[in-house]
């Protein structure tokens, strides 16, 4: 690309969105560095477009200079989806100014809102009208629900609500020829066409760029409790996973695992928080969501607990008996990452499975690991009800994490994924593609499959200037 | 097409999957008629394989052929999706047996079928293992799972567990190329790339056909109850669906209203049915299912009731204190169907709201048929915990029901379609559009999200052989 096109192209795009909302020049390392810090890139310009018709008009002017358009949100992704190469001829395009919520119809339980609003702004909009927006992730302070939608977001709510897929009810898509779909829709059945809207969720911004969403929403339950169990084994989470549904239905709001390595890496680098339970193989973490209240959930989980130490499932439990109990029962939950990093670089994984096979292929997968790379330490833990692992893997006791690192990330991937393979798991429950796993989405998924994808991808986006090099 | 190349294609078909399954002679009603009786058709042959790979060795012959497929599952579709056109040109794909249950994971709350098995086949194999599978239609007894997914079927459990879209884990499909693609996966989190899964549910065989299918389960619940209640007002109505949400959380399993006119029909036609209850203006039906048993859940409807009393939302209730009388109040509601057919032809419609938006919608429209049509009675029933209304026109009190249908059908059709555009309504909630619903289509959906139909359609079935003149 000569640089008379991209001349014109700034022009027409400082008068699309303003001159001050076409940044070229300083530090752009908020949008051009992603989060982890492992992609560096050089946008031709970072462009905050402030409405839907802008950004159409961005992408129509971009389309006419064959530029290609990297859409970003809160810049939280995981694996590289997000952020320019280096070539500087892409522009980032940044959702971040369509920040308004359009519209909360509480008699439909459901909220409007641009792309770029910050996930917690939403939350907190649904809350003040009693409300729950039922999508809850680490990153909620930051990331933007736009972002959610083009990486189909996960975290801690899904054994209940689903992925950020179940929760959206309609879209509003800027296409690759520049024009506005309008699928803001609030219905909960609509069978007049195919689905779109899924198409655009979980595509990484390679087909269109998301520039609203109808959300659904949730009354709020009256109270939220939880309990710690010990187990013995996975198979027996497994089989108190199953009680605890038989016992709670759709009250079951949370079912984490949580390995003896995990905490005993909490308990090392964070001595103040207590841990509640003796140490076991296992530590399972229940949350439990209540229409009534308090008293009724408790008794509820100590009912199921009790017919579980009765089985033999669980070797002890205690259930929160205040708030501040439960908050704290969650903190050792969310410290694992936070201790890891303390303990050093480590390997990570997003990985899923059918909750039947999570027992075996851990206990293979282990073994195998600790042959090859003899001390090896695994730090597994996550959301078991979902049969989402994040299953690291960490520097024998003694060793450089950084060398490791360097050195065994691959093979050590090579080895995880292959495992999962005759289980049916996925190498990405939920951070999606990006750049990071382009080539093993090339080697591990169906040929048929990636020929449709490749398909959709030229019909949807001919010039190909979405998101190039990302997913396909 | 020529008849060389038509006796060509059958003998490869009679050599693929046998003579006895290529059907050219006789009477062939079960696959060339529809059930409404308002579509007949010719095929080329009914062809019935007994394996995915003989479905698609059959698509790799007619595609070479150039012959189109219409796939067919139970042939209970209410649109004129399913069946052959006219010219004879077309072949019937019959997928009844493929009829194989595949797996059932308990653990993993997942069942795995062929797209041949009938829906209630499948409520019984989860039943015998204490399992739900949550999808419920009044076709139960003889669609497959496969035209449920093919038309994203809807029924009368979608308050809680949605569509048949949110029910489906994983699909395995033959594409246009005669490919298959083994997308059978239990797993609740699977970014790895595009979501083809929603493209094909809901396509209606224009796509692809599905040839089978993995489904969530859930655990039996202990007790399942109803109860009506009495409202002067659909806002009313709808209000007590707000508390009801609050107050039961996700054991609101169902929340029907039937108008009055509604009811009188079926007093009228089925007088031995008991009404149950003091005539108003609207009927509620709630159902809740419980995971503890009986009585907790009749003491959570009596409290939900007693404060809907208080409120002045209901003017009456009464809460089932047994299975029969659970029973009788739902037959109360699947009998309006029935009374109307005793009282002649009527003009039906499948539409869907916002649920804020039902009142206003019901009340004004109501108004404008009145007017242009003096003395139509209105049949308004439905799912109101969806927004899914069945609204239909009959014809005035003594007046020919069968010319009401023939003379107004599509001056009533497009007064209630164009009704419901300011509300963001849809036109099909549940049915889909197959050949019935095409030029509405055409005429109310977005120009933006028609051409990206069609490019879809154009990418996925180049040659345009999977049921053409279908959707698109």
């Amino acid at each position: 690309m000569n640089t008379m096109v991209q001349t014109d192209l700034l022009d027409i795009l400082r008068r699309t969105v303003g001159a001050a909302q076409v940044l070229t020049e300083g530090d752009l390392s908020a949008w051009e560095l992603d989060w982890r810090r492992r992609w560096r890139g050089k946008a031709l310009a970072v462009v905050r477009p402030g409405s839907t018709a802008e950004v159409a008009a961005v992408v129509r002017a971009c389309a006419a200079h064959g530029v290609a358009i990297v859409p970003q949100g809160g810049n939280t992704g995981l694996v590289g989806g997000g952020v320019p190469d280096a070539s500087g001829t892409q522009v980032l395009l940044s959702l971040q100014r369509l920040n308004r919520v359009r519209a909360i119809d509480e008699a439909n339980l459901a909220l409007t809102a641009e792309a770029g609003c910050v996930l917690q702004t939403l939350q907190q909009a649904a809350r003040e009208r009693s409300l729950l927006l039922p999508l809850s992730l680490a990153a909620e302070g930051s990331c933007t629900i736009g972002g959610n939608l083009a990486t189909n977001a996960g975290g801690t709510q899904v054994l209940r609500w689903g992925n950020t897929r179940e929760l959206c009810l309609g879209l509003e898509v800027v296409t690759a020829a520049g024009e506005v779909w309008d699928g803001l829709t609030g219905l909960r059945k609509d069978n007049t066409g195919y689905d779109l809207r899924n198409l655009f969720i979980g595509s990484e911004g390679t087909l269109g760029i998301i520039t609203a969403a109808t959300m659904k929403l949730a009354p709020l339950p009256a109270a939220t409790t939880t309990a710690l169990a010990a187990c013995e084994t996975l198979d027996a989470c497994v089989a108190l996973l199953k009680l605890a549904r038989a016992r709670l239905g759709a009250g079951l709001t949370g079912f984490e695992v949580m390995g003896r390595f995990a905490l005993d890496l909490v308990a090392r680098h964070f001595p103040a928080l207590p841990r509640s339970l003796p140490d076991a193989p296992w530590t399972v973490l229940l949350e439990q969501s209540d229409t009534e209240g308090e008293a009724p959930a408790r008794e509820r989980f100590e009912a199921l607990l009790g017919s579980a130490l009765e089985e033999g499932l669980v070797g002890d439990a205690v259930v929160a008996t205040s708030l501040a109990q439960s908050q704290a029962l969650w903190q050792l939950r969310e410290s694992i990452p936070l201790a890891q990093a303390e303990e050093g670089a480590n390997i990570k994984h997003d990985i899923s499975l059918p909750v039947s096979a999570i027992a075996e292929f851990v206990t293979r997968t282990d073994a195998v690991l600790r042959a090859r790379f003899p001390g090896v330490r695994l730090v597994n833990f996550g959301h078991l009800g979902d049969g989402n692992l994040h299953y690291n893997v960490q520097a024998a006791e003694g060793a450089d994490p950084a060398l490791f690192l360097a050195e065994q990330e691959h093979a050590v991937n090579t080895l995880v994924f292959d495992a999962l393979q005759p289980f049916g798991g996925s190498f990405s429950a939920e951070h999606g593609i990006g750049a990071l796993k382009r080539d093993e989405l090339v080697l591990r998924k169906s040929p048929v499959a990636l020929a449709m994808m490749r398909s959709i991808k030229a019909a949807l986006d001919p010039q190909g200037l979405f998101n190039p090099g990302r997913v396909l």
